[in-house]
């Protein structure tokens, strides 16, 4: 893409109302755009990043054979009374859809008793759905997933992409005919969410957690250490084995129960979470099967959700530096970002056209209003991981300079050695 | 994909509170499932439906330079006040954001003043972001676009996903510095609507209508035609020239204004619309450039919808016969049902592997305890392209039998052939 047509530009200065790192960054780098407190627009390049963590994301879960559909944000209070998390009386947006007359009952007040919530997440909703197609032990298991925007009423949307009334959410519900499958399938999502965040560039770190408001036994979270995580874990530092602190018995610098490793406490930023649900919301909802020996038996549900904006503002507080955001390769919105000087365009053009025909995605600053310094403090902002930049200076060598935004050099590599040195 | 695996079955009958054939057939073949009035959930079949649409209007799109964003559900007030369309007081859902204490103002009884509303398309919303990048004639035109969740209150949710309360849409702003240039682009728009729906199978009627909520001005929108269409218009049967009803002033046999030909009414369906909506926007929030002369001057602009969730409604309204869907290629959930019979696995495994090593996308209807009945019942309900039928009957002479959904007719095709006969 030229980033001349781009209509979204870099900025000098975060707005004065972001105090978190990856709000500002991401504001400034043109990536979102903050609407009110913890609702956010993705902007071309935001949207970009959005869309491939979906795309790892979808690839990993299909992998693991679970099927893709979209349920919907208006949750009716059918579903959510059955399990008492209709009067859950805080956080959460309610509406009703009752008609309205001209002038009468305006929604601007909307005063008459709500009976809908705005899905906060969708246990209840899929097990209603699944009831009308499970009926017998050959139905099971399965499981579904969605991408999704989820609704919480944050009163503390102060943190960016990390705490939104609005967020992106990828949410998956497996459901089996007993325990042990559950734990098998288990086994399997927590091993693709480790390879999800890895091939985010994150470090995820499996922790035992409480249930929260969707299941009264523990759970387990996928945390990534970061001074500004408004979560407090108990790693071990050995062995990797960590409890949330709401949660455990460990204190900073006690002995890991698992190997005698030093415990320290840390940080950390929730990106994930798994739930062994049981047959809470089965039960509740009437999701029963009829297993081998004839008799009906309540399906055992799992669920698993990865807050996908929130894993952006994650891999932007953690990979950055004092000129911008460090995207990793895998996700960031364009693989190089392609800088011309000096009035080189016609091998500006050729690079960009022939980095394109081989799929590699670029971002070509072909602005010929700024200066070298503002497009390499851009380039630096937006982050891409390789910056190539055609001029005068490396022309004469009939040369390109390449530098990986994560290193301090740059490298020379002939023009006709630069795509097959991307590829 | 393996029917086996599927978590959705087909039913032989529709709901009985479904009325529209779109919402009956889409029931019965596992395409959506109804949570509440005019909200549904897209099963993994209706989904897969949804993203080859959403793919084909992507290109369309990107074709034009339009640049993806995505815009959020909860819509400031800040934003609709000055446009005057936060007053609008039937249609529209509204909330609240503000913190509740457990047991205080519960979320179920909504009975704060609201300060959002949800969603139900985005001209302020973007056109406050555009006030924020675009300051100079060198920054126009330019146009984002989102696929992205609306929300209406609709009294008559009874037509499907004709007219939901929640539904998918894409929505297309464009930005320019006049009139002119606006008139370029909307002509640009209206081809690549054309194409759109042309791709998806639909014959689209561009129609000329009143503004409704958007502009005083005349828009158009895009109407097929079909007998359950909630929608009158008034086309020449000749050159195609049409009029909404609500603005028309021809009568069924008149003239054609145009060309001369016979004018008839007919019921039809809208699935798209664009707007030139000038300046009305612009000047409510703001949004002002520089021109060549250092004058500053309010931006021109257009608004393009097409709902998506809604045309998946009128193909299926528009392409089905007694016994189900008949899909266009395009926007199939899968290109060929293979059906195994007569426990002929070996041949049509082989058959399923080499199809989907083409890239060929294939439902294959491995069930070993359903009867040949069934399993057609059930390819004629999804409405695949091609059926492909893998028995003994043909498996004698080295064959398999194929059909197209559209066709009466099955031919015989020697297997070494079937995957060149497909791609």
């Amino acid at each position: 893409m030229r980033q001349s047509q781009l209509f979204t530009k870099t900025r000098r200065e975060a707005p004065k109302d972001e105090v978190a790192v990856n709000a500002r960054l991401l504001t400034r780098g043109g990536f979102i755009f903050k609407n009110s407190a913890g609702i956010y627009t993705f902007l071309p390049l935001g949207l970009r990043v959005l869309e491939k963590i979906e795309k790892i994301i979808v690839q990993e879960l299909n992998a693991l054979g679970a099927q893709k559909i979209l349920m919907q944000a208006m949750v009716d209070k059918k579903y959510m009374e059955p399990t008492a998390r209709w009067d859950l009386d805080v956080g959460f947006f309610a509406l009703d859809d009752k008609p309205r007359r001209q002038g009468v009952g305006a929604p601007t007040k909307a005063s008459e008793e709500a009976n809908f919530v705005l899905g906060w997440t969708h246990e209840e909703v899929l097990t209603a759905i699944a009831a009308e197609y499970i009926s017998s032990y050959k139905d099971l298991p399965f499981a579904a997933y969605q991408i999704q925007t989820k609704f919480r009423n944050e009163p503390r949307a102060k943190s960016g992409l990390l705490r939104g009334k609005e967020f992106m959410m990828k949410d998956l519900y497996s459901f089996h005919a007993d325990n042990r499958d559950l734990q098998r399938y288990y086994g399997e999502v927590k091993e693709a969410y480790l390879r999800i965040f890895k091939r985010c560039g994150l470090d995820a770190i499996y922790t035992t957690a409480a249930g929260g408001m969707f299941t009264t036994g523990n759970t387990h979270e996928f945390q990534v250490l970061s001074d500004v995580g408004e979560d407090m874990i108990l790693m071990c530092l050995k062995c990797n084995y960590a409890e949330n602190r709401e949660i455990s018995e460990l204190k900073d610098a006690d002995k890991c129960p698992k190997c005698g490793g030093n415990v320290a406490e840390k940080h950390s930023i929730e990106v994930g979470n798994i739930f062994p649900l049981g047959t809470k919301y089965s039960a509740a909802l009437g999701l029963e099967y009829v297993d081998e020996l004839g008799v009906k038996q309540p399906v055992v549900m799992g669920s698993y959700g990865i807050g996908i904006s929130r894993l952006i503002g994650a891999i932007a507080e953690i990979s950055n530096d004092a000129n911008g955001i460090i995207w990793p390769d895998s996700v960031s919105p364009f693989k190089v970002h392609l800088i011309v000087l000096d009035d080189r365009k016609e091998e500006a053009e050729k690079l960009y056209n022939e980095l394109t025909d081989q799929g590699i995605e670029v971002l070509y600053d072909d602005r010929s209003d700024k200066t070298a310094g503002e497009k390499f403090a851009d380039a630096d902002l937006i982050g891409c991981p390789w910056r190539v930049v055609v001029s005068n200076k490396t022309l004469d060598k009939n040369s390109v300079e390449i530098k990986k935004r994560n290193e301090k050099v740059a490298k020379l590599v002939p023009l006709d050695k630069v795509v097959a040195s991307m590829i």
